[in-house]
């Protein structure tokens, strides 16, 4: 089997941009990456476009992926819309690496893009709430701040822990954040800050909570016979995994876990041939800050129960012994849900060739992302290493 | 590179089937691809998930993939879904083979469903023009009726033929349908009745549109590993091959091809190292008579501006040199968006096992199947072998 690299990385910032459309993010976040590699890549190297996007926006619904490679001028070229809700881009770049370990292409584009603010606040709540389950979630007046309420109060109470815990990943996110110049809220705040928010869905308030963004984000994926005639940075997929799940949460057995996401990592650490020890950085999917908890459960991090006291310990801090969300995650950073799983690719891309500026993590060397759909729907888990050539 | 194989398939009826929902359509179509096994292959076995729906008519609108594996019993295996507008089913199975030659996977479901009767005829005329192209087409009220009858009355002009040559595409598929007892529209249709349908968009009259129907089909990909240990049917991938282009039809070049199935189907033959000489039935997408007529000119069966007199000579009929449409087609089997793609797969499956029943096609051996999304946007071809174990 031939293995996947990372050859260049682009994203725009992430924000409410109402003078940009679809087109012209994903234009720049394709431009963005092909500028990544020192201009060694170019349009006609492609191969193959795979687009994440949930696009339910009342843009370009059927042929969203098309619509934007016609845009850069890769029409032409294959090219598939993938969409698993908030975990579209992910699957995205899973999609991509499928394709060129099956030798069916050699440089293939995985982009996502979403515009999100550019409707009223109601509409972006009925637009979401449709990779929420139907009939007992959506239709039943359920948010996603209210799926997670549900899962983050099930977790307070099993572990006896506080909301503190929930905001000090607000505060450890926008400290990241605040170093990254694409980030959509780049700002710092205080645990203070972070515990006095508004109510959202309890227990949920204000600073538990990602803002919804524009943006797109685009990485480029090759063979090894690309890379090896090729004298750029390249970063390694040393592993892919994914899982599914019961859309609605209360069809799953447990409310304090995402077994999508246990499942995803298992198989993309045995591919990988490592553990959660090897990692230098992790980039997972906090849409709420009870997400992020979780993810360190389920991705290995820490046992059941102990991610309050692995955060409050510093050790996912950007110094600590495995940086979490380095960018400012999905908190901080924002989450344009289609280009939110290549946009955590693209700052795996950056810390692993040097390029991370204020929030660069010493010495990194492997790197994992995780990205969710829905509440836990879909989910999948890449593991990345740099240089790591064949 | 390990080739992937077909080893079941199965799919519901296409029709109007208002006791049922997707979810009980798609149940009915993998179990009827499980059954299609001899029961040799089983949930157990079944690694990844891909499916293909374009889902814009209010139910589960994102996850729209694990939506129905989970309803299956599959909740855990990765699952995607894919979409390229009527391509989306076409696509799935692209992506299913993929993800077997890449080595993640030995066993994917590739699957495809659309609920289209359970709205108004108003609304699912809104809900197919989101795959129309946005500004140009949707928004000005151009139905895919309209689209394609620029492309038929260019082609008309250019060619200078009558409707007859798109009446015949009618009379050949009904032909077939009615042999089919899956098919949407079972019935057979004169010349006569065929030329005498009410105006749709001039020059395409009522004989000349597919029907929009509710349905489910299912295709399971397995890997040569698989297969060495199977003691069942497998048709072998031959090739596969996919092309994009403008998703407007009005940005293109030419009104009388689809580039994006030239392309696809040059890939294709390409990889399968053969030519359309070699084809013994090929399953096309008809979606309105005139793309019946295109296909034999992109896919190469004949020269362009030859596809009339090719099926007026009767060599794509079903005792024909290179039978087109022997299931009926998008136009008499029936076009439930995210099923067409995968439902023609299942066709060929039945036809290269022996399994068509009065429509088998005498000694067929290989076959090629034609998906397309909106108006050209987006195109997928594949080329199946019987047996051609490794």
């Amino acid at each position: 089997m031939t293995r996947a690299y990372v050859v260049g990385a682009g994203q725009t910032p992430f924000g409410a941009f109402p003078d940009e459309s679809y087109r012209s993010l994903f234009q720049q976040a394709y431009e963005a990456a092909l500028e990544s590699t020192g201009d060694r890549v170019d349009a006609i190297d492609v191969d193959e476009a795979v687009i994440g996007t949930l696009g339910v926006g009342g843009r370009q619904l059927g042929l969203s992926g098309p619509a934007v490679t016609e845009h850069v001028g890769l029409d032409g070229v294959p090219c598939s819309r993938i969409e698993n809700a908030c975990a579209a881009g992910g699957f995205a770049v899973r999609q991509a690496i499928q394709a060129v370990e099956s030798g069916m292409a050699d440089l293939v584009v995985a982009g996502g893009y979403e515009m999100m603010t550019d409707m009223g606040s109601d509409r972006t709540k009925y637009w979401l709430g449709v990779s929420g389950e139907t009939e007992w979630e959506r239709l039943t007046g359920t948010t996603f701040a209210g799926v997670y309420a549900q899962m983050a109060s099930a977790y307070l109470e099993q572990y006896d822990v506080d909301t503190e815990a929930l905001s000090r990943v607000a505060v450890k996110n926008h400290a990241n954040g605040a170093k990254n110049p694409n980030a959509h809220l780049g700002f710092t705040c205080s645990l203070e800050d972070a515990e006095g928010g508004a109510p959202v869905a309890d227990p949920l308030s204000l600073y538990h909570c990602c803002p919804t963004s524009d943006g797109a984000a685009v990485v480029l994926i090759a063979s090894e016979k690309f890379v090896s005639a090729y004298d750029g940075d390249a970063v390694a997929v040393l592993g892919v995994g994914a899982g599914s799940d019961s859309v609605g949460l209360a069809d799953r057995d447990t409310y304090t876990a995402i077994p999508a996401s246990e499942r995803a990592a298992r198989t993309a650490y045995e591919r990988a041939k490592v553990t959660p020890e090897a990692l230098d950085l992790a980039e997972v999917h906090d849409c709420f800050a009870i997400a992020e908890l979780l993810a360190y459960e389920d991705l290995g991090f820490c046992d059941r129960g102990a991610a309050p006291s692995l955060l409050e310990a510093g050790e996912t801090d950007l110094d600590g012994s495995l940086p979490v969300n380095p960018s400012g995650g999905l908190k901080s950073k924002g989450h344009p849900i289609g280009a939110t799983g290549t946009g955590q690719v693209v700052e795996v891309f950056k810390q692993l060739t040097g390029r991370a500026g204020d929030r660069q993590v010493a010495d990194a060397t492997r790197a994992l992302t995780h990205n969710v759909g829905g509440s836990g729907g879909a989910a999948v888990v890449h593991i990345f290493e740099r240089g790591g050539r064949a």
